[in-house]
C-alpha cells in the first residue's frame, strides 16, 4: 500500500484522467521488459529474479535474453534457500536482491517462485521452496518482506497450480476445490495476507479448464474479493491468450506486449468489455508506478558483502543425510590424504535453467575453497571422475578410484548436470546419471570412508548406493558462493543445519503423484489430492529414503517440557525446551505438525503449522514457542465454500523431521460453532443427530408405521436416505409434513 | 428389438394417440413395483433380483418389501457367479431367473448390476461383479442375454459410477471422463452394445454434479447416441429429485411414483418442458410393455433342477486362494477325524442385504452336506467356536479348540457377520471379526491341519492369518446351495476353479482408492483414476495377498504354443494351447492381457481383454482362441472426444493370473491413422514432428534469427511454446505467418 506521506509532491494521474488508448496501453507492457509509459506516469522495469536479478544485457540476441544479463549476485535458488528454514535469512536475502535491482534500475522483482513441489520430476523445481504449503508460505512471505523493505516491488509467481513444466501453456491442471486451497494456494494466500506483494503473476496453464489469465475465479475472486489482494496482476511472459477475456477476468498487465491495445479500445467501444475493467487494470498499474516512486534508489552493492551473504545462505541451506561414525566434519589440521572426486568440485553446478538464470559476479568451486581450507598436514587429490555430458570415460574413472584406493577419505562430488534440469521441460527420472553411480560403486570398493557431496535442484535418488557411502551432503544448487560454503561445512566451520522440504522417496514410483504426471490430451488430473509428500506418505506409512524435515548436524539436540494450552476459543500456544546436548554449537529446526489420528483418514496424518530455527552453544537450552489457530486445524469445506474447524481432538507434535517426532500433546477445538441448516435432502440420520432438528422428527415419528426398521442394517440404510425420499418409501411423511418440520426446526433455532 | 412377427394382434397405442395426461402418467409408476396401465397399455411388474426373483408378499408391512418376499431360488449373488469367469453358466443362470421371474408375474428383473468395485469397502460389492470393466461387461452381457432369452427384461444397473453406499443419494462422484469411459461406462457400454437390454437404471448419486436421473450427457448423449441404446431408462428407487429435468435428460419411468405427473403436465403447457421429451419416454415405455408381451409365460419351475444349478453355480465359483501341501481335497473314504468348526457351518451366510434379498425355497448348510458326504471311516465333529454376533464367549471358543485338538484336520467357516455388509452403507474395515481371527490363531496352535472357508461379500483381509493355515477356500456368498457346493469341492467331487474377480490386498491401506473414499461434503473424487485394483497394483509393483485372476485347483495346467497374429487392420488373432498337465479332471481360466510397458506410465500397465474357462481331462489339451480388436488397445482420448489409438508396439500376455503370465508376445498397431491437425496453439515441437507441418515450418524457419536456440536445454525448453507464442518471442514468425503456415500445411494435406 501507498503511504501518502511517500506519494511524490507531483502524484501520478488518476486513470480517470487518461484516455481509453492511454489506459488500454497501460496494461500491457512498452517493451519486453518495461511497462508502458504514458503522461505522468513512468514505465517501470521488471527484472527475473528469484535469486539473482536479471537484467538483459543491451543489444543481445534472443528476445528475453535467457543466456546474457549484466552480472549480479547469484543467491541459492529457493530449493536451496527453503531448505534453510530461515525466515531471516530468506529476508536477508531478498533485501540484498532488492538493493541489486535498485542498483540496477530495475523496479520489481519478478519473484519468489512459491508453486508446490507435487512430482521431483517439475522441471522447476529448483525455482520452487518445498512440497509443504506452511514452509513455502512462510519463506516466500520472508522472501517479498525482504525485497519490499526497500521499496522494490516484489512478484509472487505463478498463480497457481503450475506444478509442471510439460505442456506448461496448455494444460488444465485439474484439481478439485479442497486440494487448491489446503495445498496449491495456500502459500500464495498466506503471502498476500501477510506481506502485500506489490504483484502476483498468474501462471501459463489452466485451472480446471480456463488459463489461469482468464480465471476470474482466481484473480478475483479468490485473490482479491476473499484474500484483499491490492497489488497488480502481471501475466507469465506469453501467458495470455484472449487479452479481453483477461482485463474481464481481472489480468492488469499483460507482458511482453503483443501489440493488441487497440482491441482493448475496440472491445470497449463495441460493449464486449466494461470501460471500468480497463480503467480498473491501468489504474492499479499506476498505483504499482506510484508505489515504486517510493523506492530509494541505490548506484551500487557491496558485491563481497553479497557474495558472503549467498555463502551464509549456502551453508544454512545444505542437508547432512547421513553422517555414519561422524565421518564429517573432517578435520582440517589432521595428517591425512584426501581425494576430491568429481568433475563438479571444479565445475560446480550452482543454479537452474531458464529464465532464473543469472550471470554470476563471481563464483567459488569446492576443490579451490578446500585446497584452502585444508591446513599443510593433509595431502589433496583431485580427479574429476566422470563427464559432465554423461559420456563413459574409462580413463577418468580409473584415475578417480586410483585416487579414492591412496586416500583417507573421498570426497566425491556427484550431481545433475546443466541440461538436466530446467524451466520449459521436466525430468524422465530422478537418478544420477549411470556414469556418476557406476563410478561411486567402484570407489566405494577402493575407500572406506566415502563422503558424497549433491549438488541437484531436482530431488535425486539415493536409494541405489546410500548404504555405501559414509556420510551425504545435499548441497542443492549452492548459488555462486557454494563451493565456499561446501568447503566451511565439510570443515566444521559450522554445522550443518539444512533440513529437507521434501520428501526423498525410495523410488519414484513411490511419489503419490507418479501415476498422475504429467497428464495428457491437454490435462493433469491431481489424483492425489490433498496428499501431497510427506501428507501421503506419512498417511500410509509409506517407506521413504529420508523424510520431510530431516537434516543432520554435527550435535544433537533433545526436547522437553511440552506445554500446549488454549488461549482463547480457537487459539492455542505451544512451548517446548530444545537443548543443545552435543559438544558443538549447532541449528536445529524445530517443527509443529498439527495431527489427525483417524481410522480412516479424511485427511492427511499431519501438517506443518509452525517451525523455527535456533543456533544453540553447546549445553545451552531454550524455550521455543508458537501459536496456532483456529485455521492451522481448518478444513476447505467446498459444501460451505469456507474453512471449517469441526470439533474434536487433535494432536500437536513437536520434532526434528515428520518421522521424528519428540513429544506430543493433545487438545481439543469445539469447532466452529456452525450448525447444518436441515431441508429436505438432509439425510434421516443428519436429522437424526441434529441438536435441534432430532428431538422434532423423534417427536413426529413416534408411533408412526415403518418408522423403527426392523434390522440394524436396515436402520443404517435408513440413516443414509434423505428426508424427502421417504414421502414415497413410506414412514409417514409427506412433503407437507417435512416443510412443517423445517419450519419447526427454524423457529426452535430462532428461539435459541 | 420387437421383432414385427411377434407383435400382438392387436398392437399398442403409439404415443401420439394418448393424451398427454396419459403419457405422463406411463412415465412414472403405477405402484412401487408397477407401471402405470393406460388404454391399450398394461401396467408391467418389475422385480427385484439381480440373483434371485423378489416379488413382494401382498400386504407386507414396508413399502419397499425389503424383508418379505415370496419363496424364489437364491442363486450366487454376483461377487460369487463373476468368479466363475464362465459366462455360459451366467447365461443358464439368467435364464432360470428369466423362468421364475416369468412364473411370478415378473415382466422385468432389475439386474444385474455392473457396478465396478471401486474400493473393497463398498457395501454392495457383493451385488457386483469384479473390479475389473472387461470381465463385468462380459459376466453382465450373459446375464441379460440369460434373462432376456425368454422374452423377460432385464434391466442393468446403477448407471453410472454408483461404487460406494455412503451417501449415495446425494454424493458427487467426481471421475474424470477417461477414467469414466475406460472404467466406469465400459461395462455398461458392452452390454448395451452387445446384449440389447430392455432397461438401464439410472443411479442415484451425481455424476461430476450432476444427479445421474438428470445427466442428459449420460443418459441421452452417451447411452443412446454413442452406444444406440433403445430401451428405457428407469430411475433408481427414489433417484429422481426433479422429475421436470429428468424427463428432458433422457429418464423414462420415474420409480417408485411420486404423484407428480401433473407437473409434467403443467411443464409442457408453460413451456418449461417439450411435450416431445414426454412423448418419447412413454413411447419407450410402451415399446417395453410391446416387447414384454413376446415373452413366453411360465406357471412354475423345476424347484430342484434350479436348486442344482445354484449349487453348480455355488462350485464353479469358490476360490481355492491357497493349499499347502495338497491338504484339500479331503478323501471321504479315508478313516480320519474331522473338525467342523463354526457357526457360519451350521448357519450359512449365503446373500447379502437390501433390496437384492431373496427368500429362498430351500437352504443346505455345509455341516449337514459335510456328514452327508464322508463315508462311515471318518468322524465328524462340529463346534460352533464364535457367535455370529461377535460377542466374545469362551466357552464356544474353549470347545473348538478341543475339537481340533482332537482332529486330524480342522475345517473353520469363517466369514462376515449378516449386518456387515449391504446396500445402504459401506464397511469401515476388511478384517474378519476379532472373534473370529482369535479362536483361529488357537485352532491353528492345536492343529496342524487346518483348512478355513470364507463365507463374505466384500473383500476380507488374510494377510495377517493366511500363514497358520495350509488351505483357504474362499465360498463368497454362495446361494441357497452353498453348503452343497462347498462340501463337493472339499471333498474333491469336482476340482474349485473361481478365480478372483478383485485383488484381496495385503492392507486396506494399499487399496488405491484408501485416502479417496468414501469422500466428504457430497464430493468423493475419483483420485486414484484408471488406476483401480490390479491396474495399480501392477503397475506399481505393489506387494499383494493375492492377485486379480488367481485361484488353485486340484489340477495343473501348462500354457504352450502361443501365436498371435495380425488378420486386419488393427485386429487380431491370438491362440495358446492349454494342458492339464496333473492326475484330476479339472477347469482352467485362460486370461488375456494388453500389456504397454511404458518407462513412464501412462496407462495401467496391463489391462483384462479376454478369457476363457475351459474344462479338461487328465493329460488333455486344448487350443483356446481370442480375438483383440482396435478397441482393445485404444485409449478414450478427451482432447478428440473418441477412442484413440495410438501406432506403436504393444504386448499379449496369457496366464493364470495377472501376476502369473505364462507366455507372452509382441505386436504392433499402425494406430488408427488420425493425424493431429496442426494450429496456432501447437507447440513448436509439435510442428517440427509434424509429417506435414515440420518441413513445411522448417523451410520458412531456415536462417532465422534466434530459430536454433543455444543449448539444448533452450531447445527443449522452446519445443513446448505454442507457435502462436512465437510472435512475441520471436523467432521471426507473426501472426501472418502463422497463418499462412497452417494454410500452407492444409493445402499439402489436401495434396495427399
Amino acid at each position: 500500500m501507498t503511504r501518502p506521506d511517500q506519494q511524490p509532491a507531483n502524484p501520478d494521474p488518476s486513470p480517470d484522467a487518461l484516455s481509453l488508448q492511454e489506459r488500454a496501453s497501460l496494461t500491457s507492457g512498452g517493451d519486453t521488459w518495461h511497462t508502458t509509459a504514458v503522461p505522468g506516469v513512468r514505465a517501470l522495469t521488471l527484472a527475473d529474479g528469484p535469486h539473482g536479478i536479471r537484467r538483459q544485457a543491451e543489444g543481445s540476441g534472443d528476445a528475453l535474453g535467457l543466456d546474457v544479463s549484466v552480472p549480479a549476485t547469484c543467491f541459492p535458488p529457493a530449493v536451496t534457500l527453503g531448505s534453510s528454514w530461515d525466515a531471516g535469512l530468506a529476508r536477508r536475502v531478498g533485501a540484498a536482491l532488492a538493493r541489486e535491482a535498485s542498483a540496477l534500475g530495475a523496479d520489481v522483482v519478478l519473484g519468489p517462485g512459491v508453486n508446490i513441489k507435487r512430482s521431483p520430476l517439475c522441471g522447476r523445481n529448483f525455482e520452487y521452496f518445498s512440497e509443504d504449503p506452511h514452509l513455502t508460505g512462510a519463506m516466500g512471505a520472508a522472501v517479498v518482506t525482504g525485497i519490499q523493505s526497500l521499496g522494490i516491488g516484489a512478484c509472487v509467481k505463478h498463480f497457481a497450480a503450475n506444478n509442471q513444466e510439460t505442456d506448461r501453456m496448455r494444460i488444465s491442471a485439474d484439481v478439485d476445490e479442497r486440494t487448491l486451497r489446503e495445498i496449491y494456494l495456500a502459500a500464495f494466500e498466506h503471502i498476500v495476507r501477510t506481506a502485500d506483494p506489490a504483484m502476483v503473476m498468474c501462471s501459463y496453464n489452466k485451472i480446471n479448464g480456463v488459463h489461469a489469465s482468464q480465471n476470474r475465479w482466481l484473480l478475483t475472486e479468490v485473490l482479491r474479493e476473499e484474500w484483499g489482494f491490492g497489488g497488480a496482476v502481471v501475466s507469465d511472459w506469453g501467458a495470455v491468450n484472449d487479452r479481453v477475456a483477461a482485463l474481464a477476468a481481472g489480468l492488469d498487465l499483460e507482458m511482453p506486449p503483443t501489440g493488441t491495445d487497440q482491441e482493448i479500445v475496440d472491445a470497449v467501444r463495441s460493449g464486449r468489455l466494461a470501460e471500468e475493467d480497463v480503467t480498473r487494470a491501468a489504474g492499479r498499474v499506476i498505483a504499482l508506478a506510484r508505489r515504486a516512486g517510493t523506492a530509494e534508489r541505490f548506484t551500487g552493492w557491496d558485491v563481497d558483502a553479497h557474495h558472503e551473504l549467498a555463502r551464509e545462505a549456502a551453508r544454512a541451506s545444505a542437508v547432512l543425510l547421513k553422517n555414519d561414525g561422524d565421518v564429517l566434519p573432517l578435520d582440517p589440521r589432521a595428517g591425512q590424504r584426501v581425494a576430491v572426486i568429481g568433475e563438479l568440485a571444479r565445475t560446480p553446478r550452482y543454479q537452474g535453467h531458464g529464465s532464473s538464470h543469472v550471470v554470476p559476479t563471481r563464483l567459488d568451486n569446492a576443490w579451490d575453497a578446500l585446497t584452502g581450507g585444508f591446513g599443510p598436514a593433509a595431502t589433496l587429490d583431485f580427479a574429476a571422475g566422470y563427464r559432465l555430458d554423461g559420456e563413459p570415460d574409462a580413463g577418468l574413472a580409473q584415475e578417480a578410484v586410483a585416487a579414492a584406493e591412496r586416500a583417507d577419505v573421498a570426497l566425491v562430488f556427484l550431481g545433475l548436470p546443466d541440461q538436466a534440469e530446467s524451466e520449459g521441460f521436466d525430468r524422465a527420472g530422478i537418478d544420477l546419471p549411470d556414469v556418476q553411480t557406476g563410478l561411486l560403486r567402484e570407489i566405494a570398493g577402493a575407500c572406506g570412508r566415502v563422503v558424497v557431496v549433491l549438488a541437484n535442484g531436482g530431488v535425486v535418488s539415493v536409494a541405489e548406493w546410500r548404504d555405501d557411502v559414509a556420510a551425504i551432503l545435499e548441497a542443492w544448487l549452492p548459488g555462486q558462493a557454494g563451493g565456499a560454503a561446501i568447503a566451511d561445512l565439510l570443515l566444521g566451520a559450522c554445522s550443518p543445519s539444512g533440513r529437507l522440504t521434501e520428501t526423498i522417496p525410495l523410488r519414484l514410483r513411490d511419489v503419490p503423484s507418479y501415476l498422475h504426471f504429467p497428464g495428457a490430451d491437454g490435462h493433469v488430473v491431481y489424483g492425489e489430492g490433498r496428499y501431497v509428500g510427506y501428507r501421503h506418505h506419512d498417511t500410509l506409512g509409506t517407506e521413504v529414503a529420508y523424510p520431510f524435515g530431516h537434516g543432520l548436524g554435527y550435535t544433537r539436540f533433545e526436547y522437553s517440557g511440552l506445554d500446549a494450552r488454549e488461549t482463547a476459543p480457537n487459539e492455542w500456544a505451544v512451548e517446548v525446551t530444545v537443548t543443545n546436548v552435543g559438544e558443538r554449537a549447532g541449528d536445529e529446526v524445530v517443527q509443529l505438525y498439527v495431527a489427525f489420528d483417524e481410522e480412516a483418514p479424511t485427511r492427511p496424518r499431519h501438517e506443518l503449522r509452525g517451525f523455527a530455527k535456533v543456533g544453540l552453544e553447546p549445553g545451552e537450552g531454550t524455550r521455543v514457542r508458537f501459536t496456532l489457530g483456529g485455521r492451522d486445524i481448518a478444513r476447505w469445506s467446498p459444501a460451505r465454500g469456507e474453512w471449517a474447524i469441526d470439533p474434536g481432538r487433535f494432536t500437536v507434535e513437536v520434532g526434528a523431521s515428520s518421522r521424528d517426532i519428540r513429544a506430543r500433546a493433545e487438545l481439543a477445538t469445539p469447532g466452529d460453532g456452525h450448525v447444518a441448516v436441515l431441508g429436505r435432502m438432509s439425510t434421516l440420520g443428519e436429522w437424526l443427530d441434529h441438536p435441534v432438528g432430532g428431538p422434532v422428527l423423534k417427536g413426529l415419528l413416534r408411533g408412526a408405521p415403518g418408522a423403527a426398521p426392523s434390522s440394524p442394517a436396515l436402520r443404517a440404510l435408513a440413516r443414509g436416505v434423505p428426508l424427502a425420499k421417504f414421502t414415497t418409501f413410506g414412514i409417514g411423511l409427506t412433503a407437507e409434513s417435512i416443510d412443517r418440520l423445517i419450519e419447526a426446526v427454524r423457529e426452535a433455532e430462532a428461539r435459541g
